[in-house]
């Protein structure tokens, strides 16, 4: 490669959105590029030419791994979605402009389906332009909901908090297991997909028997099973957990945060997802008279870097690596894909897929995964998901909290 | 000392909660004591006869560290207050009763205020009816609100989860700095106590300027001087995230989660304290127009035991052990204290404080360590609460989560 990279970030942050950064300086540097840029706030961003040399940060080795220590975008991120083509070709041109004015022969995109958009658009308008530059998208999201690829970096990161959590919730939960039953709802992120939701059921364990039950978006929410279900629970137990989605909804499709309350609605319009567990646990608690919790996993299972999974890690830093790999071998309009090679022991290799297949596509968990009477997760999920929770790289701690490495 | 003993955990769990257990244990079994039972859930099963033999668990070692990485409280817990002794001698006597079945001599109680009053009602009991059993209080609460102890066992284990959580929250918050601000409010635990949302401070270093506002019950909360802070601060940076208390009020003494909307009340009649955050957000986004979000740590504070302070973890060992080192020198009606002797480095002893003067006695964040404006704290309190959180204990990875030891 002659000229020079640049790598955004873009949507919603993960613990491993950094190492994938990492990953294209990496692989950038011992190919000999020159420089490696990084879009601050993503294409947005690119599009006022705000850009940083990522030297100054990632030159001693020692940067590298704080950058894999980071929680949430280190370049920033952004929610700018390309236009449509037609009509909007300055927009690209734009694009183009400043990809040449940096000499900038590879634009590498971290994100998930909004952001493989971007990637297709991008490379879609070179080929109709006869443009030289090429495109590569690098996978992230906790959501795990990209197609083609066996799982998505920042899930097993998010599953591993999650897993983690959990566990220490259902102890806290049982200690007051003298008095009457507590009920704890617990809600985690997920709008369409249960795929972090699941990740309830890696709490499953000889020490720990994970939540009573687990609701996933993909199948409808019937609110008096749910009653039933947590009646039956609680007269055999003293303490009852409950995992639910904050995608959960009921046969009319409307949210279970938006039965009985009105949901507010944000400044740009969308409901404001938030308040499941809360308004379930206040249900039981006025059917029931049980004592109940409702907890919000919040930004926390998408921040939480000090707990991320080292194989989440590598993955990311892989798949920023090999999109950089492609991109030398003349690739364009492609994202990475993690292929798993074997369970025992896993092993994932990646290769790279035409992004026409991806963007835009969302991935659910499958049918086959979740149990009979819909509250459960089986074996072979769990199968799935526990080897990407696995590993740990310990923090650097600095004065009692993690140290982060922050943009100038 | 030739009788047995027994240690009981009361009240909300702390993450090191377990480590006083732990450090009961092992310094009675140094002297030699035959068993070392533990109350299953406190004294109301005790009052049951509910007991196991530690040895079941802890015998081996490795048991000890497990229990030191478990959060919750192992032997379960209660929230049972001890009556007045007067027409309630009943209760007493079982007490001793089920001491001399068991042929205990000497009984630990780790908990917090309500706790050490269950110590102080027993030795004074003991004392009028010329009874020879010692009792010994442990000092445990995230609340830090115990008086005479320098800090509580509990607390510096939740601050360092506060710290570093509220860290990873302001990079996550940071991320889409692009776009007009987001206003982050973080709720955190303390009824009447500020010291937990005081930990927010923590986070403050040179990869985190911490949160831009921190409220504590310690000051009245005045809602126009809140909304003219937010305005402030949203109109020169793009990320905003603040600290508030569950417990911050305003001037006639209504929660600020009371307001505006009716407060649920449990089975039990109390006040649900959580949706501070929730209601703030929401009036932020109704007033100003900005993205808001809402964030509560809930019951991970005491439970994030994988994020344990070392030195947290240590003390609470050493509390727990110098209990049982107090009641073989024929001490009785006491509590173990924490004495801090020197800062650089840091040195913290024990003694054995009388009971009386603390058992229903509540400490608070003091005036001066609250900057002028109410809204921070100084350094002088970073001072106080940084060596607390030094230090971490690997938890014991086991499948992707941290491994705990459960009771059969």
């Amino acid at each position: 490669m002659k000229g020079n990279v640049v790598v955004g970030q873009s949507g919603g942050p993960t613990a491993v959105i950094n190492s994938s950064v990492a990953g294209v300086y990496a692989a950038a540097k011992k190919l000999g590029v020159n420089k490696v840029y990084g879009m601050v706030h993503g294409i947005e961003g690119f599009l006022e030419d705000k850009i940083c040399d990522l030297d100054e940060y990632l030159a001693d080795e020692a940067g590298i791994e704080l950058l894999k220590r980071t929680p949430s975008a280190f370049l920033g991120s952004c929610r700018f979605k390309m236009p449509k083509i037609e009509g909007h070709e300055d927009v690209y041109e734009k694009v183009f402009e400043i990809m040449e004015k940096h000499d900038i022969e590879c634009l590498f995109y971290c994100g998930g389906n909004d952001s493989m958009d971007t990637v297709k658009m991008l490379s879609d308008y070179a080929a109709a332009h006869n443009k030289s530059q090429r495109f590569v998208g690098v996978p992230k999201t906790i959501d795990n909901d990209l197609p083609i690829t066996d799982h998505c970096p920042g899930y097993g990161s998010a599953a591993k908090y999650i897993a983690t959590s959990m566990k220490e919730i259902i102890r806290d939960n049982a200690s007051f297991g003298a008095q009457k039953p507590i009920v704890c709802i617990v809600e985690i992120m997920g709008r369409n997909a249960g795929w972090l939701t699941a990740a309830a059921a890696l709490s499953r364990g000889s020490d720990c028997e994970g939540p009573d039950a687990i609701y996933l978006p993909e199948k409808v929410f019937d609110m008096d099973a749910f009653m039933e279900k947590v009646k039956e629970l609680a007269a055999k137990k003293s303490s009852v957990v409950i995992a639910v989605s904050e995608g959960v909804h009921i046969a009319d499709g409307r949210y279970v945060c938006e039965l009985g309350r009105e949901v507010a609605v944000d400044a740009f319009g969308h409901k404001q997802m938030s308040g499941t567990a809360v308004m379930l646990a206040q249900k039981v608690a006025e059917e029931t008279g049980l004592k109940t919790r409702a907890i919000e996993f919040s930004t926390l299972q998408r921040a939480a870097t000090h707990l991320a999974s080292l194989t989440d890690i590598n993955e990311a830093f892989q798949v920023g690596h090999d999109a950089v790999v492609a991109a030398n071998e003349g690739k364009t309009g492609m994202m990475i894909t993690l292929d798993r090679n074997g369970d025992d022991p896993y092993q994932c290799g990646t290769s790279a897929y035409d992004i026409h297949a991806i963007a835009n596509v969302e991935r659910k968990v499958p049918d086959e995964w979740i149990t009979a009477d819909g509250t459960n997760l089986t074996d072979d999920y769990v199968k799935y998901a526990r080897p990407l929770i696995m590993g740990e790289l310990l923090p650097l701690y600095v004065n009692g909290t993690p140290r982060h490495l922050v943009r100038k």
